[in-house]
């Protein structure tokens, strides 16, 4: 797997984490960790933290903190203060919208977890196993915000698990309608986020914004490119419900499914099976062996037994079956902070990378 | 409220508890505490336990052991043995195949929990708030089955809650289809049940036979009665996903309805807020004021805070709103062992005690 | 019982309670519903809250709010807009340590939760079913501090289980030397309180502060009184280790003890089994009929099978047997938000009330 | 690390794990996935699964099952069908003393997880990075007992965390009295093990037959050789308290503790800040770099984020500070399944592997 351990060109590029000492920020440090071509060369935060060591700065959350990290002097989100080329925004929405345009004009590429531009007609939202060709309007973005740089946005937690899952099938039988059911992990609230009591031996049918997110966001993920710049909508409706429940990573969803062609449950394993994700994507760095494993046994896929499948990295989809209303049922679980965040945005700068994207 | 206090005919019934030992035993006897109609006279389980005290067979799993219970010997499940004419059965499926049509032929009213007659089409399978009509046709049973007494089946404790929040929209705006995803209560398996290995921090997907199950029952729990002696379905598909969750008590359910008449929100609202039940019930000692409760906030039901409302036998129904692809959809809660199971086989008890039923 | 539903001389008082929005507060409000002698008249809260109704000013957190409270205006906390005699805090400790003396200057009786004043000299910090004599400072209070009213604290909610459960004992054998570690409920921490993401799955071994404060409490509220007006503390060592577990309400404490006179198993539980509590408490209408319950099986008392064990106000202790190092070992469980907060604060009104020392 | 991964003398050993299906079984066949000196060849269990391959006769609870092991036959626990000459038990206490000593008289070398035989006074119970050199009892063992293979048993889960944590202060300063309280994993007690409806928002204060062994073992673990060829059982007394918790892995100990020569906090903290472990065992496949990490934030070490120090060979120690009734104070955390059960009988293995003590 030379590709993954030779930076494209034998360079390594410096990176920046904008909104560093929360739980996403935290997770792209992570993730980060011994990248074989980037290094973290940057933290920063908001005024409050701006100023202080990381470590002071930051109520660390999992494992060790890495120990090159910590010292690092925590900055301004502003292009100014924050150097690096390659910008990794865990910003919350509320500094997304004004931060990250400021870098993107100042010619830095920032990889967006932030709601702010997912939906913007110019702006890519790319789950790299999925759509990583959307990169393509990368150019009329530049063209009409004049900016040198670049915004690429990744999908809401729960829309990249769904999305990552129902591309096999999509591609192969055209999906129609879809119904959806999340049960969704405490991590994708953040930290501190969803209060103790409010979640022990708890269900709470509702997450703020999420519906209308997944249900706008999955047909522009799975769509394609209109051949003028802008994107095509996937010809699919969603209908969507979220929960959260009592799981520390791990979003699953329960998915009932319409296509334009109606598939067998074989047809629609072996369409699974068979997906390896877009050629260009296979072999990078945080690219998982397979984006979407079938489970075998019939009470999978678990959030706690299946979220860290391909380092995070994979969608585990099981208990495909026929739908007694429409066509196909199944279950599909992804890491909610790994692919459904910061590893998402990662894989997508290293598909610009390896493309020689980065060196514009 | 003298209906609920004065039995009818002023008499007290002994009523005999199958199954005492086990979780769902449990309940009925903890429901019963204390009943104004019906005294916990006799206690029977396996032959395992049978001949020991009540207090020694049975590991007693919430609050006190009512002492008046304690003491009771464990009889064998058998109508030579156990003598009540009423009779709550909280066997499993293996023992109640064979062992409920014994009592029913012995003249016993035998009101079950078991899954195995509730599809039979001369067995009532009532959720009473909902349909106690479907008593009806248990002159037909006598008739066909040659019994002196009867087998009333309460429905699987996902189906009920589901039904008795659908039942003012059905007979409002007739119901068409159902997606339908539960989030499931770990007392829904009994104990030991669900491993703790297996649901701390997770989701399990699956629940073993419970997705026919509440595909196949709630169609005949909101049908009506055919003329004949016989059930008319109601003429509407489910899909059912059902997942097992961290909660104690209360399974959740996430629903999508398309209905014969379409409705808007304030008109489904007006249904659910103005529905009492059916009018035999109201009134009944372990009816519940209002069957369905319309949760305020936004982010209602909650199993934990929602479980016990009307002593559980009323389910909270929320986020009643528009559904992108079919009608509308909403949240439903209920409490999984008391409206769910043991609480509906006691409330048909006291509905056929008031309707004299009994003293056949 | 009648001295518990006939008020004292007949009447009723309004009651005040102070940071009413919050976790205890609204605990209070929950405890106070429907009491017998004591009419929630005013709500007060910070100044962020002043001004709204309590339905809008409130996250409201167990069951339904009671309806004659939702539309009570909030008021700021000072004793020229609230005005009732009786004013129970639930303030937090930056707060309650000015606030509560302006309003025991001003001459009403605040019974309070916090723990500015537990450890002054002529405070009393009373555990209602130990200690109600401790009011016997108040007299001295009110000449030291010229305050026409009164402070009576209640304990820190772990030292208050403990003290329920070693009371017996000490009467009898004088307790020496304790060793105390517990296992803590999360809403001890109030809401929003402590993450979820620290808690599921997962013990964090420290409180700030709890411990100090329950190795400081307990010999005050196990001592006496000098006979000079002030208090004399019991001669015993504490050595507490606290930690936060999983667990909604209910905190569980295990206590290995050392006696002046060592007593056997028997006659430890023996002295356990009579306890009743002092004589003015019994049948007041918050007092449990038995402070103290032993439990039966060898794996009790454990949190959510015990904690309402007398609607909350009773301590449940277990396994009682000896200590290979010290004399006995035991674990003691109780409420923490009832006995260990608003229930004791509210039962010490009740004595007050009992004693005719409101009318002062 | 070349000790670490070249097998002493150039070979690899066959061996096999006894009660492979459970899981104990389970992680003994994760943990010895690529090792570098034992191949798993044989897997045995109980009558009911011998005979079917191991994927078919095991419910694998953790990540994926390794395909190498999967298809391996389930053998009958006896010397005449599993050959390798190095036995690893998982048996339950049931099994375990009549299984392994036929074991040990066959010539094999068996690491035992079981109770029956660790406080016999010629069987070594090590706890690897405490008292390897008990081992040096081995010969008098074989001796005694007229066997050509051996018994060597590793210590209970609880007691080995605690042994790991309090080796370097009983080395330096002489423990004399402790006293210890618990807070323990679900996984500790096997699978199916502990029903979620018992543990669930709950603290259970008992676990059978556990605080005697862990008082009984530490005196022995923390002991020397008498120079007889028996044991000279170190000379404090222990009070053990144990309770389980809604943990998945992970034993949290809360410990109290006196020494011959009372250490300064400093002091205490330098001896476990030096502390590496006996010479021997530092450099072994799967000894921890550091067998003792001090926590730095006072609220370490947790469960869930510390479990996994060192690969679950660690044990993380924090809160050192002075005990107002003895000297020191201390919380301990280690992985039960990993240091406290399999994890330690493999690195006993590989200790006597490394000395030779397979070749005999």
């Amino acid at each position: 797997m030379s590709a993954a351990t030779t930076p494209p060109h034998g360079r390594r590029w410096p990176v920046a984490v904008l909104g560093a000492t929360g739980a996403v920020g935290q997770t792209f440090i992570r993730l980060l960790q011994g990248h074989p071509w980037f290094t973290v060369a940057e933290v920063a935060a908001s005024s409050r933290s701006a100023g202080r060591s990381y470590r002071d700065a930051t109520r660390w959350l999992e494992g060790p903190m890495p120990a090159e990290i910590a010292e690092l002097p925590v900055r301004a989100c502003t292009p100014d203060e924050v150097l690096s080329p390659i910008v990794f925004s865990a910003l919350d929405s509320s500094a997304a919208g004004e931060v990250e345009p400021l870098f993107a004009a100042a010619g830095r590429l920032v990889l967006s977890n932030a709601k702010n531009y997912r939906m913007a007609p110019d702006v890519p939202l790319v789950v790299p196993d999925v759509n990583a060709d959307h990169m393509g309007v990368l150019a009329a973005q530049r063209r009409a915000r004049n900016w040198k740089g670049a915004i690429v946005t990744n999908a809401n937690c729960a829309a990249t698990v769904a999305a990552m899952a129902l591309a096999p099938l999509h591609r192969a039988f055209g999906l129609r309608r879809l119904f959806m059911t999340t049960m969704q992990a405490v991590s994708g609230a953040g930290y501190p986020g969803v209060p103790s009591l409010d979640i022990l031996g708890n269900v709470i049918p509702f997450i703020a914004d999420e519906e209308p997110k997944i249900e706008a966001e999955l047909p522009k993920i799975l769509g394609g490119l209109d051949g003028h710049g802008g994107f095509a909508f996937a010809p699919f409706g969603v209908s969507a419900q979220a929960n959260r429940v009592a799981v520390e990573h791990g979003h699953t969803a329960c998915l009932s499914m319409e296509f334009a062609t109606r598939p067998t449950v074989e047809q629609a394993t072996a369409a699974l099976e068979a997906w390896r994700g877009p050629e260009g994507v296979r072999g990078l760095p945080s690219a998982p062996e397979r984006p979407v494993i079938l489970a075998d046994a019939p009470d999978r896929p678990q959030a706690r037994r299946d979220v860290n499948a391909g380092r995070g990295m994979s969608v585990t989809v099981g208990r495909l079956r026929e739908d007694p209303l429409l066509h196909l049922r199944m279950v599909a679980l992804g890491h909610n902070t790994v692919v459904g965040a910061a590893g998402a945005s990662i894989l997508n700068a290293e598909w610009l990378a390896a493309r020689g994207m980065l060196d514009a």
